[in-house]
């Protein structure tokens, strides 16, 4: 093993990025070192990467990004007891205290004290990362490379969507970014009756279709409240899946809820926004779930067993497969807004699939 | 029986009400006449009496309001099975229609198709009223008249607090309306660790020390986060139930939630409020309820096991007795601010407790 | 309309069937005539015929016997509303008295007055059957008349398969009855990971073949509980649905469930048998679920969702397909072991599909 | 601190126990050394005692019993972070494994690697005992030491309790032992409509009156069966906690189960038993649960936030104060019928309640 290892590095407070060449970590008594395979990229590494108002507020530089990635494991900690050399991995990166009243209440996925690897400590774009044993999910190697890498947000879209019951149930999803997407692939697999797939981007709707949505709407051009009615007998659907974080699409969400439906909000609105709390939820007899994180460890069996069993054909949403060192281009093709989830790959790009 | 009877009449759109005598309204098939024993005001009544715009909006005259009873059979249609003469009983006034998606699957409270005897036909504040058989629910003779005539109200405290779990909870109640305070008596029999009742109002905080909660705030005076914050260790409370439906009330709600905490939203606002989605809800990871009404007829059931076992003591909160034909000046009593529930008696005010 | 109809009779106590003449019954106020189109068989039409104990106790002739079954609308009584001549519609033949504890609180599946169409009075095996309208469930008319006759056995496996979490899942299906060939499709199209079939007869593992279960396997001649802890880490599997109703294969059933799992109880023991509570339920922290009937309306719902979405192959179940006045061969057929669900027409065998 | 310490030690494979100076165990990296204030007997103390068969096959001598107490924290070791010496402690003594698919799923009560503090390595019948941190509970002063001590039991019968909805129900709990007669106190402080307790021993129906359970039923010489129809309006009770794990209380419990019902099984039939599952679970929709052990650790939270709002009564259970030394004095006890939960104290009885 070498003692240097190429990573991209947030290296001061200001937009970009630069790649350099770091010592390997250390790998402490409880600790799993992580050859990188691929990691995969997220929002968030856009915000971090343009430094906006957010980045600023949470981001200490230097630091590296990344949290969402597939390896293998390089070495162990002296304490490590269920994982091995060689041993096909990803992971959980909100490491969570295990000592407050939500960790100890199997809410560890909204830890008051969580750290985020990749974002609170280095992460995974690099050859390399450190990760505490407890946080290590092993695959079977049959998952592929690109579905072991985006096990994060795919986690998030499973926690979404089974934070109540989908299966015979009418599904919205407004926003079809990548976790979007997911979600079309989770209900369907997971017995929804009909998933209607809402997003102003054609291009991201283009994808929507691939997924076999059954329903692709543009809200700018279609009249979705009346589709919807027409599609639901006029109650309009069974659960929304709000994953925009606007507030236009919020406002629709709650249109085309029927009453006594059920709301998962994912999307993080960037500002407070006027909600009818008499119409929307009280009357109607609502039911509204936060969702943050994947749940520990549920998601990670639940992804782990349908990816397994073969019942999720993501592909369509893995747009870009590049090596690690063009991070900037990644950037910049999602700035354009036509990409949805890239790939990096340390040691080459797979061609396989 | 005679052929006429007293009743409060809103005969004409505009504010007021006159007491007249009105024909005994006549028993269909599968109705029931009670004569009423005793009928209780909610601020619904006072809305319809004001004329303000929501009267406008939903009330057509002329109608008989009243929607808070107990009473005795007087009568039956043919077609009744389970009720006969003679028998103690209140009822539930939402009518729901028994064939939409909602009534199909056990949410008749959230019918979309509801009709509310007292708002939409003529109700209880009257000498007769007619309920359908199922709609009528009988009572144990031990319960006593003033309790059996508040059972709607105290239904919405029951379905608000029961919509989660709420045994060993730190629970708080933001509004001391007689339905707020009534959940004080709900939460503390069904086992809340601490109520904290949150009250701007003098006179409802005194009843709210009455009825027992643990601590009474006022959040004008007081530093309502710094107190939840040190009698929960820091976490903010488990359950909010919002009873107030005022926008300072919601906010304040929100922050002393703890992350993963449940909101039993009961209150209803007059118009739409600010959110911050973001912290409020997704990152906290809290579970949000819209309460509508009274579960049919599970509320009902809860209800009367617990009086019935002498679980609730709200006597507290009845604050004025008087003869139906003084409702007029039941209304300026509301108008006033200084009551809170005010029973109206048919034949002679009970001296009895 | 004629005044007579072609009916399957059981007319007197004692082994047999006759094929009978009688009136078109006549239709109440509340009441819808339906014109069968098909009624299917059910194991309990076979007790019947066989005039075994068990029907002894229960029956008193002469009865027409039949509870799953489509067809088209006759005619309604005067008061009935949401239901019309020519309408396609089957029905759900547990009538509920909508008055008791369990009728109140959204559990009338488990009415304690039930009164059965074709168990406790006459049913659809005939031309015409007369059915309330509380309990007429009308159809798209895009749903196969083969599968519109069998939601009776259909809204069973729902019922049971939906009565817990099945997504991502690890599912043992314990006996392939035609209810058991269903769950295996309901299972697959909600989202199980794996579906173990379980079954001693050759002739249904060949069906929960075609049924697409992940594993086939017989108790027999395999090492079941080997077969099952290899492909679920040594667990064991997280929900065991039995169909089967034999102790052989309940006691399977709990070996192979893991600790903390799910256990759905369909099928009927014909008599008590040892369970070792301390290492099956207590040890294990297992829940147990009695499934009885169909959610009503919720289960028909779930049914119509998925079946009009296209997510349900069943006619690997369907072995055969006869006219009504062929019920003897039916009986016949089923004796031997060599027919899954059958379907007897009133008017020409469908040949479509 | 002395190197040696007095402890209860069962050093051979036959009836009986020592008193021995053994050496003060040593402090691993994470664990808390805890001066033990009070130690509680358990029945399974008595198995180990009695050297029953169970015992035979699970305990391998030389061993220190003893899972239930409550002490003031020694010494804590390097790693340890949340607690510190002085800390006011009690523990849950189920040490799960935290790698299994139960212990990542938040159902570490089930964990199939658990081992047992007092049962598989050396417990708290000593003047000292080791912990690890992650087991430790720390708790307020004010809770005084004989309840602190006695939480392992508590935290069954609020498990048990827990399980399901509790709140105006009716419950009955088949066996008065010391968890029976706890689980009294949690039902009605969590607001069961009535609770009717069942048992067998006057001695035990003695404490069950103190415990002001609402009927305190003996089996033996009252029909039960009848009493609980007349106070359930021939329903049969909402929920069954059966705590005898006798088959004749088991029969008993299954009939008296309204259809609907929920069972909580806690327990331990020493052999299998016939059950009809028919009658008693599937046709009854009823729901049975098998409980073990604490919910790790919202059982915690629940039973320390009701002590401390004062919520409990529990002192009635308590039947006998002895020093630690009088070990063999309480096992007559025990043995003798005449004894419920017995506390022994290391330094000196509390004299204070």
């Amino acid at each position: 093993m070498p003692n240097l290892m190429s990573a991209v590095m947030k290296s001061k407070p200001a937009a970009g990025i630069e790649i350099r060449e770091v010592p390997i970590p250390a790998v402490g008594l409880t600790d799993v070192l992580v050859k990188v395979k691929v990691a995969s990229i997220c929002g968030t590494d856009l915000h971090i990467y343009n430094w906006d108002p957010w980045a600023q507020g949470r981001i200490t530089p230097p630091l590296i990004p990344g949290h969402e990635f597939c390896g293998y494991v390089e070495a162990i900690g002296d304490e490590v007891t269920n994982v091995k050399e060689g041993d096909f991995v990803s992971a959980e990166m909100h490491v969570a205290c295990g000592k407050c009243l939500q960790c100890r209440t199997g809410q560890g996925h909204i830890c008051q004290n969580v750290k985020i690897i990749g974002i609170d400590r280095n992460g995974a774009f690099a050859d390399y990362v450190v990760i505490p044993e407890s946080n290590i999910w092993k695959l079977d190697p049959a998952i592929p490379h690109e579905y072991a890498s985006i096990l994060d947000p795919l986690g998030n879209a499973f926690h979404t969507v089974l934070s109540g019951d989908v299966a015979a149930k009418n599904i919205a999803i407004t926003g079809c970014g990548p976790i979007g997407l997911f979600a079309i692939a989770v209900a369907r697999a997971c017995g929804a009756a009909q998933v209607f797939a809402i997003e102003v981007n054609e291009y991201r709707r283009n994808i929507a279709r691939q997924m076999k949505a059954d329903f692709v709407l543009d809200p700018a051009s279609e009249d979705v409240r009346a589709i919807i009615r027409d599609h639901t007998n006029g109650y309009g659907v069974d659960v929304l899946l709000e994953m925009a974080g606007h507030k236009d699409a919020v406002r629709l969400g709650f249109d085309i809820l029927r009453t006594g439906g059920r709301v998962s909000l994912l999307g993080i609105p960037s500002r407070p926004m006027e909600l009818d709390l008499a119409r929307d939820i009280i009357f109607k007899g609502a039911t509204v779930f936060g969702i943050n994180g994947r749940r520990m460890f549920e998601t990670w069996y639940q992804m782990t067993a349908l990816l397994k069993a073969g019942k999720l054909e993501l592909h369509p949403v893995i747009s870009n497969r590049l090596p690690l060192s063009d991070f900037s281009k990644s950037m910049d093709l999602l700035n354009s807004g036509k990409a949805s989830k890239i790939l990096l790959y340390t040691d080459g790009v797979d061609s396989t699939f």
